[in-house]
């Protein structure tokens, strides 16, 4: 990436980052569930509030403000045009989950994260993942690093599955019959090797979870784009490894995903789900 | 409780939080996992620190020099005799897990807690769950209601398991292969049903997200007095209801422990678990 290139992605974190400590500001006002206002999208587990809704308005309506020509996409506006899937153009898109982990930020667990990506020519070029209640922040731009708070972070120097914990994100398990199946046939071909597992409710905090070396590899299939855009790019800038739970190369438009430390810490985690597919 | 032993019992908690406060402030001042000399007990699951030792020694020094006829159950201590397996007597007895999440703690993930407990006559009394990183202090005095830093906190009205959350401590399936079968077919049992799962990989603080209503319900198997002694007292105060996992009255000593919302869904997970059980 060329210097102009990298300034240009610096000037676009330099605008983004007080609207996102803004909106974050926000949430950390809230008070009561009531305020909420929780509807169900498609199932109990589905849920959106009126400040996912806010969120995601304002930060799409800053951005367009700015830079006119730019795309978006964003998990409320998806959710709201009925049988609409977003396509990826060339063109620098933001990829926006207003609140990842709306489930746990309704229970008022304090695991949930504004998320933002951005791709240019389709790569994932510029990733901010922030949890206010934390007061965590997440940053990379491509070939530039991966920060927590400023702080440069890398994954773990874990690379024998039995040595690893997995943030394996089983809730998706109840999608699903399919979902099911497929989550607790994997399980059941890594519960015995790996030495711990943890299921926190977000991706893109569970992603970044890997970047800072908490956990050594998170697994999800079944994800948006919106809940990845901005992790993955940062756990990759911490030195991560990302790649289709299948094997095959990651698809930013449709994340079955693995994260992990390293390229063979994934590649043990490969081989168990390719024999637990292979069965199921 | 007689207004007396009631004041009593307000006096050992104004002695202790200092005490525990204190403690959550020296591991806020850990910089780098090359400080914490992480030891192997059994398992690389199964850790402990320089702080963990300290800590526990720290505390147990101040309680015996204020209470010299009190008992003391620790993590530590424990595992330091081997072939030791405590009894708990009518003496007061302070029930302490230094660090509980200690993989956690090592991996600087911030859900790890300082958990101690008091029984009384073998009954739990008072309980302090201290999470330094989160600086959420939770406490409970028997009959005095549970708070969250001070303030009162109840769990969720969730009645059914189709919209219940659990955290399921899976990690605790890696121990054996009967542990593994236990939990991996209770977990076939639930997981077509509920709304959501969660693991944090911290007995105390897991225990205490049912007592705030983060989560529904709490699930392990196989765990020890010191990880749920102060846990289990706060979430009962909150109005959780605590049950061994098999349906007979919970075991402080040998916790196998459900903690859900309210007894109404206690009872359903307890049905899935019986039906797995027999199976299993």
């Amino acid at each position: 990436m060329s210097v102009k290139d990298q300034k240009e992605l610096q000037n676009y974190m330099d605008f983004l980052l007080p609207l996102v400590l803004d909106a974050g500001k926000e949430l950390l006002t809230i008070n009561s569930t009531d305020d909420l206002k929780v509807e169900e999208k498609s199932s109990p587990r589905d849920l959106v509030t009126l400040y996912d809704k806010k969120i995601e308005k304002l930060l799409i309506e800053k951005l367009k403000e700015n830079y006119p020509d730019h795309q978006f996409i964003g998990e409320e506006e998806t959710a709201d045009k009925k049988n609409y899937t977003p396509q990826l153009t060339n063109s620098p898109t933001w990829i926006i989950d207003p609140i990842d982990g709306t489930n746990n930020f309704v229970k008022r667990m304090p695991i949930c994260a504004i998320s933002i990506g951005l791709t240019i020519n389709k790569e994932q070029v510029l990733g901010i993942v922030y949890n206010p209640y934390a007061n965590e922040l997440y940053t990379a731009i491509k070939d530039k690093g991966a920060f927590l708070n400023g702080k440069k972070i890398t994954t773990s120097e874990v690379t024998e599955i039995q040595r690893s914990v997995i943030n394996y994100e089983l809730s998706l398990a109840t999608i699903s019959t399919q979902m099911c199946n497929l989550y607790m046939s994997r399980l059941n071909y890594i519960i015995g090797e790996i030495s711990g597992i943890r299921s926190y409710g977000c991706a893109a905090l569970g992603i970044c979870y890997v970047a800072c070396g908490r956990v050594d590899a998170y697994q999800a299939d079944a994800l948006y784009s919106w809940d990845v855009a901005a992790a993955t790019l940062i756990a990759r800038e911490a030195g991560g490894y990302i790649i289709d739970s299948s094997g095959k190369p990651f698809d930013l438009m449709k994340p079955n995903v693995l994260v992990a430390s390293n390229k063979k810490l994934a590649d043990q985690y490969l081989e168990r789900f390719a024999k637990a597919d292979k069965e199921n």
